[in-house]
């Protein structure tokens, strides 16, 4: 294979790299005793992901001399729950994997929310090797350490920062995506352009067949993502500042994914975000932050890829407007009381709003449910 | 009140302060209000410690116009476990905090390495108060940040490191302790002399009858073991090297309380920990590392005090010597295979011994178990 394109996340000493190309599978054993020599492994996966790729990473080892230990879960959102952690983290101690030794995540971003939040308190504390296979992995959930599951509370309530030691993204593994899944992840990547990368919003606009299709515009918009996600968590780890603008589309997006009932068969992360990116445009316009055309554009582009961008995409029933609103306001971006969103002055653009009023925010979604 | 003693935990951004002295719960609201302005709080505790101790916290934190949520846990080793992590998470959720409220352990070792795991966890991370009850939580588990569960696996094996804000350890409400978890809390107490300090465990052997009825000798006792735990927490904060000293006791200690079943009424943790180091400082011995003397001095102190010295002091059977080294070997102590153990040149020069043979361990264990 070609030399993958390397990113690296400037964390002091929890800096680690992320490799991007086809056939970084094939290749994870040497990679991986490149840096933990003598390491152990655990894969955890889910039934998609094992029966799509498994068995590539399995020889990528075995290459290296590692014979791991595999946990397989239920494929889904629903995955991410205290059961399931507690079954990883039994299936890692069982293994007798020490300290130094690493879980490897093969699967989306439920599969590395999970297993990296178990290698996070696991002995307090073990290696961790993210091997995304979803463009959302890729571009997102697997670069900057953070994992957990979900609570009856809401979306990603539990869960702790660990950083991987490594992440291997091999864009051969997007192949066996299914196309639906593919453009959540894309919702994520557009939304780097959104932030604060308005000429990557503007390629993205010309590119984005070429990046559904393969090839080398792929990768790039893949190196890009992880460049910008990158750049804003090594500015701050912890999200105490600045790592909050990641959320843009992520309050309204999160609440909609609560109402269905975290049911992927309505709508997947990526698609909430994919709405909630187009409602944080068009409420900004509605607050006279930005202006009307930037919100269109968003909406235009998310339409072109066959994104979900309004809640009457959204197949079947929502809560009306104050149900919404309560979901809001239980996650886990309101301090102190008052609503915390990631509003924009236009494309690229994005801030972040405190004290945003709540009884605009009820206005607005009023407006915006479908009849 | 008095005045209460400080003792520092040099932690960097993460430093904090013990307050040792009667009368701190009263004083729990505003030193809580001093260091975490506006915050509301949770009180995680169990159910012998509430009878005893609730009601003054409670007043303390009224005092400070803070209202808490209560969780109230059944006592006992048993309760580390996933489902109780669970509970106390929804618990903390359910009454919204956020991450910049606090989460307050208000019990022994158990209560606080449960709560300091769920604030660890809860939101990524929220603010965590120690309100130790115990002798032992106050001299040991509430400073350092290790928190945890316990697994099928083994003890103490799922957790995070998260440093509380403050630490409260009223020696006034030690008054309704047991007798027997006084004891057990002491062998802790004496653990800090035998590892790096022997003037104090002289003083200890002088003074041990005022520490245990009570009055300044007490605090003072609390303080140094403060101290001496702070040092090398200060030094070794995520356990790679130093801090494993503390082990001291822990590894046979851990084995025993394993094989008993975590069974209480057979073994609490200190006085596994008493059994422990008195076979850590025979063992030492046995590979000529230390003389008799110094065994046997030890051996003495902890018969005087009326703690276990020896697994014959342990009531019913215990598994053969192969299943105590089989406990020993799923211990988290261990790296690559190898054993690791605390070891001692004699009283007060412990140190970290890696690679000691299973089988000398196998053979000493043979010769001390009971016939
Ligand atoms: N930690 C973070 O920073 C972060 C950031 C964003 C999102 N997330 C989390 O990520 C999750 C969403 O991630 P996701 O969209 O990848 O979901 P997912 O893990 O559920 O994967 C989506 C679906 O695709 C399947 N799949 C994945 N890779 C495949 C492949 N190569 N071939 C065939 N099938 C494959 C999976 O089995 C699943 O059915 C959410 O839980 C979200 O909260 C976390
Ligand atoms: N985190 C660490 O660094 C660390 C260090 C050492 C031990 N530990 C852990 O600490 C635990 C043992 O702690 P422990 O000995 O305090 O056990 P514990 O919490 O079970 O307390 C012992 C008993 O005393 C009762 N109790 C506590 N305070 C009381 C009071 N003031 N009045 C009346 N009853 C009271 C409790 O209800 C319990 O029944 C173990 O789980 C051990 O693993 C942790
Ligand atoms: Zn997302
Ligand atoms: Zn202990």
């Amino acid at each position: 294979m070609s030399e993958p394109v390397v990113v690296e996340v400037g964390l002091g000493t929890r800096a680690y790299e992320i490799l991007i190309g086809p056939g970084l599978l094939e290749r994870a054993g040497a990679e991986i005793v490149k840096r933990l020599p003598g390491a152990r492994a655990a894969i955890v996966t889910d039934e998609n992901v094992a029966a799509a790729q498994l068995q590539r990473l399995k020889d990528g080892l075995a290459e290296a001399g590692i014979e791991p230990a595999v946990i397989v879960l239920p494929p889904g959102e629903k995955t991410k729950n205290f059961e399931a952690l507690q079954e990883v983290v039994d299936g890692v101690l069982a293994a007798r994997l020490e300290r130094g030794d690493a879980v490897i995540a093969l699967g989306g971003g439920v599969i590395g929310d999970l297993a990296g939040f178990a290698a996070g308190i696991a002995r307090r504390g073990m290696n961790f090797v993210q091997a995304p296979t979803s463009l959302l992995a890729q571009v997102d959930s697997s670069v900057g350490g953070k994992t957990g599951i979900n609570s009856p509370r809401g979306k990603n309530l539990v869960g702790v920062f660990h950083q991987p030691k490594l992440v291997l993204a091999d864009t051969v593994a997007l192949d066996t995506l299914p196309l639906r899944e593919f453009r959540a992840g894309y919702a994520e990547m557009a939304k780097y352009g959104l932030i604060d990368r308005p000429d990557f919003f503007a390629w993205l606009e010309k590119n984005w067949q070429e990046v559904f299709s393969g090839g080398p515009a792929r990768i790039e918009a893949i190196a890009q993502s992880c460049r910008a996600k990158a750049d804003v968590v090594a500015r701050d780890e912890f999200e105490q500042g600045d790592r909050a603008l990641l959320n843009l589309g992520h309050t309204f997006g999160h609440a909609l994914e609560a109402a269905v009932g975290y049911d992927g068969a309505r709508l997947v992360h990526g698609e909430g975000v994919a709405i909630g990116m187009a409602l944080a445009h068009r409420f900004s316009t509605r607050m006279n932050l930005a202006s009307s055309d930037d919100a269109a554009r968003v909406e235009a582009h998310l339409k072109a890829v066959g994104l979900p961008w309004r809640m009457a995409d959204i197949p079947s029933d929502l809560p009306d407007a104050e149900g919404l609103l309560s979901f809001i306001a239980q996650d886990k971006k309101v301090k102190r009381g008052a609503l915390t969103f990631i509003l924009t002055h236009g494309i690229g653009k994005c801030f972040i709003a405190k004290d945003v009023p709540a009884s605009e925010v009820l206005s607005f979604l009023k407006e915006n449910l479908p009849a």
